[in-house]
C-alpha cells in the first residue's frame, strides 16, 4: 500500500506550537474537503463550531475537564448532530422529518465521526496534530450554553488541532488478527484473550497506570480508574435527558 | 492543502469490475494501518467482519434490501461495536467494565465510524472504490445472525470496496458556510435556508426525484419517501430491542 507511510505511523497530538497559528480560513478549506466524506443519504445532518478565540476556549475548557490541549491549541472543533437546519429547510416545504428518534441519533453520530475523522487525516497529512477529547458526550450541555446551540444539535465529538510541540512514540493496537474476523465473527477463548491483550499488558506505560492505581491488573485500570461504571451510567442518563430536551428521543 | 486533489473530489462507487479481485491479506492490510486512527481510550472496542464469500454475500444481501453493491462488491465490510472482546479480557482479570449503556453505546458508535472512514480513505487513495450502505442500522439482527455475532456485538455500519467500474459526478455538497460556525453557532433564519438548499434543489437529479416521487419539492422526498418518519421510529425500535438483546440498554 503506497498510503503505509502516512496511516500506520500516524499519533495523536496533545501539544500545540503555540507560535504557530492555523487561520480560521485554512480551516474552513480543510473542512470543506471534509465534507465530501460520506454522509446519510447526502442530507449533511452536521455541524461544526469553530474555536479560536480564547474567551471561547476559556468557555470550553471546563467542560473538558481543564484538558491543557483545549487552550493550547490553534483552534477547538465541536462536530455535532444538527437535525435544526434540515428540519428548518422541511418545515418552509410543508413537511416534517422524523429524525428525532433512536435511528436519526445514530445516523447524526456516525456521520459526525466520519467527517471529523476525514477532518483530522487532512489536518495531519498537511502537517498539523489533532486529538479527540473524549469529554463531549458527558459535558453536552455546557458545551451546548457555551456554543449557543439551538433545539436539535448535539455536540458529539471534539477535535483539537494546532502544529505538533511534540513528537510521541506510535501508540499500541491490538493484533489485527483480533479485529478483523474473515467470513464470521470467531468468539476467541480465554487463551486467546490472554494473548491478544498480551503485548498491550507488557507496554511499561501500562505497568506505570496499573502502579500509579493502586490495581492488579490493566483491565482493572480502565474499568475500575479510567471508565468506571457508576460514571458512565451517569453520563448515559445526563446525555439520554440532554437529547430529549433538544428534542431527541431514542 | 496538497491534500485537495484526492478529498475534494472523491465519489462513492457503487459498480465494482468483477474482474479484479481485493485479497482478503489485502484487506487486512488496509484494516491494519486504518487501526491506527484514534479511538475512545485506546479501547478499541469495535470488530469489523469481512465477507469475500459468495454465500456469505448473499446471506448478507436481503438485510441490505438487496442493493447490487453487496453481490458486486470484492468484498463487504460490517463495522461493529465489540463490547465483548473486552467484557472478556475484563472478566479473565477480576473485573467488570460498565459500557453497556448509551455512553458506551455512543463510542462504540463514533469508533466503528472512524475506524470504517479510515479504511476508505485508505482503499480510496490506493485506487479502490468503496459505499457505505445505509441499511446496517435497519437491519442490524438478521446481519448479526448471519455473521454468528456473539452478545454486545452490534453492527453499524457496513462498507463495500472493490475496484471501480463507474465514474460518477462528485455529489453535490451545501455550503460549508452553512455546516461549519465560526465561535458560536448561527441559527439561519428562512431566507438563508432557501439559499443554503438553493443549489442542491436546483440539480436535474432533484428535480427528476420529484417528478418521480410526485412531490412538490426535495425536502418531502427525503421526509416522506426515502426517510419516512414512520419507518424511523419502527427501525429505532427494533434497533433498541436488538441492542437490549445484545446487552446494551440505552
Amino acid at each position: 500500500m503506497n498510503t503505509d507511510k502516512y496511516f500506520a505511523s500516524r499519533r495523536t497530538i496533545r501539544k500545540y506550537d503555540t507560535t504557530r497559528d492555523i487561520h480560521a480560513s485554512a480551516i474552513m478549506e480543510m473542512l470543506e474537503d471534509a465534507a465530501h466524506a460520506p454522509n446519510t443519504g447526502n442530507m449533511q445532518i452536521y455541524s461544526v463550531i469553530i474555536t479560536k478565540d480564547e474567551d471561547g476556549k476559556k468557555a470550553l475548557a471546563p467542560a473538558h475537564f481543564n484538558q491543557p490541549a483545549v487552550m493550547n491549541a490553534s483552534a477547538v472543533l465541536t462536530f455535532c448532530i444538527d437535525l435544526n437546519r434540515f428540519s428548518h429547510w422541511c418545515r418552509i416545504n410543508d413537511t416534517t422529518p422524523g429524525f428525532n428518534n433512536l435511528q436519526g441519533f445514530t445516523w447524526g453520530v456516525i456521520d459526525a465521526s466520519i467527517f471529523a475523522q476525514q477532518f483530522c487525516t487532512i489536518a495531519e497529512m498537511n502537517g498539523m496534530g489533532t486529538c479527540y477529547l473524549g469529554t463531549t458526550t458527558y459535558n453536552a450541555e455546557p458545551i451546548a450554553k457555551a456554543l449557543e446551540l439551538p433545539e436539535g444539535v448535539i455536540p458529539v465529538i471534539t477535535v483539537t488541532v494546532g502544529y505538533p510541540a511534540e513528537n510521541p512514540e506510535i501508540s499500541d493496537r491490538l493484533p489485527i488478527e483480533a479485529i478483523a474476523h474473515l467470513e464470521k465473527y470467531h468468539l476467541a477463548d480465554s487463551a486467546e484473550i490472554k494473548n491478544i491483550y498480551a503485548e498491550k499488558e507488557a507496554l511499561p506505560s501500562s505497568k506505570q497506570f496499573i502502579t500509579e492505581n493502586s490495581k492488579d491488573n490493566l483491565a482493572q485500570v480502565y474499568a475500575e480508574v479510567r471508565y468506571p461504571s457508576e460514571a458512565n451510567e451517569k453520563f448515559s442518563q445526563v446525555y439520554r435527558e440532554f437529547l430529549k430536551n433538544q428534542g431527541i428521543q431514542i
